[in-house]
């Protein structure tokens, strides 16, 4: 059942573990096929050693597994909340990569400083608030969800594809699930740079805004004239 | 004799390498057989690409020899005194690995900023007190597990399987010899974060204990709902 | 067309990955020949696995393409700038690598602090000031390149092959491609120093001039003793 | 001629890159024969994939090269200075390593925080003073040598085998060429955990000497009880 999907599942998750950003079992990366609402997701704590095509999960949009032997992933319900919010999300992927984590531990954004950041996200990363007992105690994982959404509900997920979960880590999208695990290693690089950059100046200003537009919008929107016309 | 146990002690040894966790010889992990009251540890300045499995020494509680041609390690009191004080423990694993040692080097414990600590660590990975001179100059490495002990009369050191030694580094436990290397490993990721996390935010205070029971009890104890089923 | 001459634009580009300077596709090499006034340069988002021979791209001083298939850089328009204004260059290389492009987005120069630093750029890194809105709205690139060349009518190029541009990353120079790929991985460890010393000893100063005098005339210039005669 | 010493000088030179301790070719050991009073020592500029016993080069005490076709080291003088200085220091080692480097060119001595810097180094890894501008300008590599040997007046190089030139960068001895690049690879790494454990706790003191006689003496001296009788 939806192979192909599968497929594309699969490889952005070892994605992870060749750009650097998971130790152990610790990322999950799923796509929606927005056609049929069925959703593929990585199997619960299954080494990506060993992980196959056909350990890919298939979840409905209310959880219940339609296809597949194994546990999804537990930070499934997450996943749901944000495609059943976001329609302009096609993947997810969630990692405790060092320093997005590190940043969503401080629990600050990530101010845009530079290019590298605006080349991919529009604004500072932001950071969403912190759960409340009861949200944690009760459908912990559906919550975070919540709170993720609660962000997006004044920003553009497309022009800004990553938040960072309080106490928790970052979670990244895109229109697939490849192009969200790429923008997991993106933001890891632009939170490692932020980082350093505070420490060399440790009175920093964010760049002008006018830098960020120009960055984004020459890669991105209807006259990008980066790469090459496909 | 208990070759099983060797096998299973040389393969916890050599995931320290594969973890990046030591230079050189600089770590060392032991297995108890409960029943037998024997323990398999790593001889003492043997290099990793060498060793095999009838290198691995077997000695019995009291630090006597009973199978194997090279010495055991240096720390191997530290390791019978960590197992006699603590029944639940069945392996135990001591490295150098960067971050961790940073934290004991600085006498400060490791406090619980987010959820990859907690998802393995129910609380703060707490720190020795300093030795005294008496100590050091005589039994010292069966001192060094006495201290150590002295931490877990107040803590689970199944709940929490980690401990830095002040001024020299971690130990980790865990029910066998890989379970113990394994909790070097995320350890020495979470003494990472943390430090990365305190520059970030000067003014950082520990995550919600509520977050800390959640993630914990998802992956431990009766309700834990993380993984496959066995 | 100047196969010779793509041949090593395409290598100094690998080195770039060699030399771990790039994620994904973030750096871009250029050479020039002189007498023709042609300029070989990578092409824009092409990975670097992928990349062949001949999909370097070859375009004249004003940046028109006169081979290859597809499109150059979106930054030649900077390396063109530098070829007109600095005559003594022969590549141009650009990295958003971590440490030098955190010395970027912090705003400040390099400061020369020891003998790593002076082996290869004889004064302090600058970095030039904040391009105007007007001149990021139009013509960005052409700009950059000239924001470039505003540092250097003070300075030698060939001396200090390195610049750092605000809020971006740094650009280095060479005799040739390879020479400036080079000065790239130089300038990436000089900034990790530099950003390691001042955390180390938040009052440093800069070193005696007289020993950057000494280590760059022992490796540059008429009396240089470094290495092997050719 | 004294092929064997060649070929031990040769591997402790391949051992940096194997340690992860040098770019290019930014390092260099030497090993002398103190019967015969013939040094072996790495050629200048030479890159270490393509280095052969070949290229290794022999040079007196007064840096008469007396066999071999290439240039010896730049830092010749240095070594030499080293070794009739300090007549029980028998493998002398320099490379520009990340951090040992940052507290060179930061001035300041390492401080003995924990028991990875005792097991090797006795001491605070000593930083030498600034050479004057006469010591610069003429004989550079000759007064190097003899601005280390200062240091060792007062200090003991097989207790305390590493120092740090300031502005510049590490030296390492050891009884042989391998035992220096060895201590090349521990100070890096003590220099490594000095930095993050100084950010972590800014009011940080240097363990007791107690613990540093300890651990010192359990490796090295009559008493040693640490590894594999021979």
């Amino acid at each position: 059942m939806l192979e192909k999907l599968r497929e594309r599942v699969l490889k952005a998750n070892l994605d992870l573990v060749k750009y650097n950003l998971v130790l152990f079992t610790w990322g999950n990366v799923s796509e929606i096929d927005r056609e049929s609402g069925l959703i593929a997701i990585k199997p619960s704590g299954v080494s990506y050693e060993k992980m196959t095509v056909d350990d890919i999960v298939i979840v409905d949009i209310d959880g219940k597994k339609v296809w597949g032997k194994l546990n999804p992933s537990s930070d499934t319900p997450t996943h749901l909340e944000i495609y059943k919010a976001l329609p302009k999300v096609g993947g997810v992927c969630h990692t405790h990569s060092t320093f997005a984590t590190a940043f969503a531990q401080a629990g600050r954004k990530i101010p845009l400083y530079g290019t590298t950041h605006a080349d991919y996200f529009y604004k500072d990363i932001p950071v969403t608030r912190t759960l409340r007992e009861s949200e944690v105690k009760n459908d912990y994982e559906k919550n975070t969800g919540i709170v993720i959404s609660e962000i997006f509900t004044e920003l553009d997920p497309v022009a800004l594809p990553a938040v960072l979960v309080k106490n928790h880590g970052p979670f990244t999208f895109g229109e697939n699930a490849a192009k969200a695990a790429f923008h997991a290693a993106v933001l890891e690089e632009v939170a490692k740079m932020a980082t350093i950059s505070e420490k060399i100046n440790s009175a920093l200003l964010p760049a002008p805004q006018y830098i960020a537009d120009k960055h984004y919008l020459r890669k991105h929107g209807p006259n990008a004239y980066y790469g090459q016309k496909e």
